[in-house]
């Protein structure tokens, strides 16, 4: 069996479907549950039955099209949300190239004795209360008090924007009841960072999954006249802020070489030229590929807090906002990647995958695994994100060829 | 002459006034040229009116109240306007008191030979564009294009603001035409730090004012994901301002004890909590009682900046939004007021003010003095604002004596 996909028709549909909440400055916004959201889920629906697969939609929005047969299911897919003025490839690369395998298995009539679906997960890029809604939905490990009261990006509560659709939070927490018994779940993904590219190799394949802790934190201290509290008598809280940026930077890069820590987003309060801040609000990430370096990190990484603030004056506090667990792919999974790329006579290199996926959320039902194919200088979550057709028809041809494996 | 001020009077005219443009949590919000600023103005005109004074407005809004005579004039006052959500003293006991020290001087008959007026000068606070938009306009150095261009603290450009008043741009930049001769300006002031109250002291008498230098700051880097992208790779501008902000402040407290410095605005840019950030803006002020210090300042903290900036890849520019000079108040104006202290028998302390007063602004026309009361707490721009009366009264009777001595 010489199974090929069609580059053509897959390139075809990431185009049509790249037009779809497209920006006017260029890139494309679309996150879950938009208007822009809503009519490329129209979009692929039509796509799905027009490939004659079943069309099916769970309670939390995701989208599946499967070619059924007896036995647990193998899933391919990703997600077709976007953050806010994103490119066209992230999360969509992986929906459609599943979408062009399963055309192109039914299209051969080969031999499959497993059902295979092509999935497409809602709200990956956490738009709405924490990241993979869809899929945590779909594996039935959501949170009812988060779903009802949290804090979405936008402002307004899900609830209310459920509203202008046909899903309700009772019917997300419900998805994981029509979900299929799974065999195995794949996902093609741009890599979004530059390892790939700069090593020239058109496909990797990855071997575990950073897990992270998302905190929202904050140091408090004393507001005061810039002008008139000298600087020995200050409680500021930017500065424990900034003391605590730059000492946990330090103790992640000498420790434990290979995590990350990223603040992204700060508040200082009250926030005037002359008032010295009295808080700082901070959001505060960690990710590592290893249970064990996560749990240190945590550990080591609130202390350091704990002890800036005493020597500051301050007061720490910091709230969970969501975590993930590092995933390694299973060995079962590797070795048939390996040796269809070896087959196909493609060069690959065995990656970490540094950002999140829906495959690591099923990791927790399933054998997952991932193929990324290079992002142009490492860029993603920008309207420049862009991928070279060529390694997008390697990635898919070798994500076909495991998935009739897996399905054989 | 041994005149004496009601405290019972000035007390009835705060609490008035501390009525108009109360917060509904207890607050006084009363910005330039807001609807509660406009009630304030038309209070303040009646009360002028009603002590048997001559009341103008010249075109920047500035209100004046006049005891006529021949020769220069002895002026008087502070400010109406208030921070937002701010307390009832900051500014408005200034004026208050120099309208009971003209009511006192009035009612006595006491033989003044020169002309007395109390002034409320508009917008000390800034929140329209800079701030002693009317000290400033009174002196004449207001620059046009910042009135014409200037972002205002509020957002809507200062011409829009102005739309629901009599006032002008154009009449702004001619109020310095009609303002009279001076020979010396006096101001009262609550202390806004805790140094009067800390050693039980009811009246300061200052010795100089700060200069300040505002400045809006920005470190520039690249942005990029928070799960992909390696920390010794990653060009981090919210950690480009940490480390300045940190070492900035050593520097000062090191190198230029008594001198202040404080970031107490800060944007992080795009602000997401998985994007490193591409940009940190901040503000950045620094403040000196010596003009070389301030000087030293701009040279040292900059270089610092731009350092800071190449050793991680960052770019650094900033912006001076504002400047003052520092002030030393001149032998006669200390003279009378240290000797009229000792007559009225009050302890007093010398001391420098940190923050900037509209007397600093006058002090390029004519000799200043200023007198503070304790601030309990040290606290100021804040509805917790407090004086007590006892403080208020030997203060507006120091004031009383030294605008005699110098208008005898």
């Amino acid at each position: 069996m010489k199974l090929q996909i069609n580059l053509d028709r897959l390139r075809t549909d990431l185009e049509d479907l790249g037009r779809i909440g497209r920006d006017p400055n260029g890139g494309v916004t679309r996150p879950s549950f938009s208007r822009a959201d809503l009519e490329a889920r129209a979009w692929l629906k039509q796509r799905i039955e027009d490939a004659g697969l079943t069309y099916r939609l769970d309670g939390a929005g995701n989208i599946f099209g499967r070619k059924d047969s007896a036995g647990r299911t193998i899933m391919v897919g990703s997600h077709l949300d976007t953050v806010i003025n994103a490119g066209m490839f992230d999360g969509s690369v992986g929906v459609l190239a599943g979408l062009e395998c399963l055309r192109t298995i039914k299209e051969s009539g080969a031999g499959i004795s497993r059902p295979i679906e092509v999935a497409a997960f809602t709200d990956e890029e956490g738009n709405l209360v924490g990241d993979f809604l869809g899929s945590r939905a779909f594996i039935g490990c959501l949170d009812k008090e988060l779903l009802e009261k949290g804090r979405t990006q936008i402002g307004r509560p899900l609830k209310d924007i459920l509203k202008g659709t046909d899903f309700t939070i009772g019917g997300i927490l419900e998805a994981h009841t029509t979900a299929p018994e799974l065999e195995a779940y794949l996902e093609l993904h741009i890599e979004q960072g530059p390892v790939l590219e700069s090593d020239d190799i058109p496909v990797g394949i990855v071997t575990s999954i950073a897990g992270k802790h998302y905190r929202w934190c904050s140091f408090s201290g004393t507001a005061g006249h810039a002008g008139t509290t000298p600087l020995e008598l200050r409680r500021d809280a930017f500065l424990g802020l900034a003391d605590f940026a730059l000492k946990s930077t330090q103790h992640v890069a000498t420790h434990h070489y290979g995590s990350m820590v990223t603040i992204g987003k700060v508040q200082v309060l009250p926030g005037a030229f002359s008032i010295i801040p009295g808080q700082a609000d901070f959001s505060y990430e960690f990710r590592s590929h290893a249970k064990e370096t996560l749990e240190a990190l945590e550990r080591e990484l609130f202390s350091l807090a704990d002890d800036i603030a005493a020597t500051r004056g301050l007061s720490f506090a910091s709230k969970l906002i969501d975590r993930t667990e590092p995933v390694t792919i299973p060995p079962r999974i590797m070795a048939i990647l390996r040796s269809e790329c070896d087959k196909l006579g493609y060069p690959y290199l065995p990656l970490p995958s540094g950002a999140g996926h829906d495959a690591q959320i099923l990791a927790s039902k399933t054998d997952v695994g991932m193929i990324f194919i290079p992002s142009p200088d490492g860029v993603s979550h920008s309207p420049q994100e862009a991928v070279r057709w060529e390694d997008l028809e390697k990635g898919t041809n070798l994500l076909l060829r495991a998935l009739v494996r897996l399905a054989e």
